[in-house]
């Protein structure tokens, strides 16, 4: 792989000189929140969405957006340009800055540290929609406050470890019960009397951008919609499952805990809500 | 304040140009531990303590301690002497390394990130320990792993900021009607019958250096002891409540949720424990 161009600080340097202080509160204490935007055909997709949670998870956190987001939209753009991105996605991490290590927050006036970086992977045309994935379920260990994308992500890895240790590629996490999410995506499954069942928001889970859009467009086709927790025997149970993430769109999920769902293969409302989503989101893309 | 001599990698560096690459698994993941180590005379306090549970939270992450325990003690021994520290303490973080982002593990050999820092503060004769310290109580958000020492202190670090919002010094943290922690020690009470009582480990907090030493020292002179989990009601009709760290060594608590403890003064039997703990650490560092 070439060497990619990415952003830190106002500055776009070769990855390999792309380096922070260790005193960096992201380093220190996972102090930071990201976000991850899909590329295709050279244009960002659900940018707004993007944008808007970005600005909450700061607010959450007591940080403002100290960036213009029409600034940040224009690195996103230099960097997909510098690096040829046609297809992938950017990752973009804003932590509270360099301060002597301490648990109190330094003074407002610290500078946020502000990373991008692209990565190349196949969106629209992934192995993922082709076969399918297949997922355990795991206990969910994570904090409380899933709605702020923090960058606390040593907990959804330890899971997904235990996935491929497993043999299969993710897990779906379990709480009191019922399914949160999976490792890096939002959980869904489509019942045998068609109705579309994922968790309602609340601080359990992540207000997955693309959730919110693909609750959108099936609202335009003739399936029903419920929001709220479900349980893996459910799940199993059902005609369909997915997972939806902003660079896996929508992800069938044929298998359960060695169960197989349906017929094995990605369910094919799955597929048809997948094919809309894309078609949807490029159209408004940037 | 002069700058510091800090490490990174293998190198003693001058604390601006301590950097490390924004591909860390630290920043990206919060896929790092860390350990805290008391410096009083120049000298080292609880040495094998910390070591012990360094490579513990490494092996529970997967894991290996790839520098050797001499070698981080003469890492330690010189950045004591580089940066004339007299008292204070080292800052120890290791992370799985750099690797392009994936919540997959990377591959075994990539190398483990190493930092080391000092910081000076005053620790045998604090305010802390005069005065005592006003805390509150709040929910505890933390991941369900909080025996391994990783650096997702963003929960406790909220949590140390709305203490520090009530116009008081810290927070005991409370899951289920019981106190786990402190934002960043453990807790204890002493009852009215002289009961010395403290969470029992578990996975629901962090196995301290400091309590592991305290409760063995307090097994010796005429205090019972209890490692159980108890309420907030019963912390603030107890006769003493402190805290314990690596650098508090023992911190009367003196306030709780604006109850007074005791006569609102240090208590006689936690000042008597900090003494014995100094003096017993302090013929054992190295």
């Amino acid at each position: 792989m070439s060497e990619r161009i990415v952003y830190v600080n106002g500055e776009f340097v070769n990855e390999n000189d792309a380096k922070i202080s260790i005193f960096d509160r992201g380093f220190l204490f996972a102090d930071a929140v990201y976000e991850v935007t899909a590329i295709i055909d050279g244009k960002i997709i659900e940018w707004e969405g993007h944008v808007k949670r970005l600005e909450r998870s700061l607010n959450e956190l007591e940080m403002v957006m100290s960036i213009n987001p029409d600034e940040l939209l224009s690195i996103h753009r230099k960097l997909i340009a510098k690096n040829n991105l046609s297809e992938g996605l950017v990752y973009l991490q804003i932590s509270r800055g360099v301060a002597d290590r301490d648990f109190e927050y330094p003074e407002k006036n610290v500078q946020q540290t502000i990373v991008l970086f692209t990565q190349v992977k196949s969106l629209a045309e992934s192995n993922i929609a082709k076969n399918g994935i297949k997922v355990i379920s795991v206990p969910d260990i994570r904090w409380n406050r899933r709605d702020i994308k923090t960058v606390q992500l040593l907990p959804p890895s330890m899971c997904k470890m235990m996935a491929k240790k497993a043999g299969k590629d993710d897990a779906w996490m379990v709480e009191n019960g019922f399914v949160t999410e999976g490792t890096s995506n939002n959980a869904y499954i489509i019942s045998k009397d068609n109705v579309l069942v994922t968790r309602n928001l609340s601080n359990d889970i992540l207000a997955g951008v693309t959730r919110n859009s693909i609750l959108r467009y099936a609202k335009e086709t003739e399936i029903k919609i419920e929001e709220r927790p479900f349980t893996i025997d459910e799940a199993i149970n059902a005609s369909e499952a997915f997972v939806s993430s902003a660079t896996t769109f929508i992800g069938p999920v044929v298998e359960i805990n060695n169960h197989m769902i349906g017929n094995g293969k990605p369910g094919e409302q799955s597929l048809k809500l997948r094919k809309i989503y894309i078609e949807e989101s490029l159209k408004r893309s940037l």
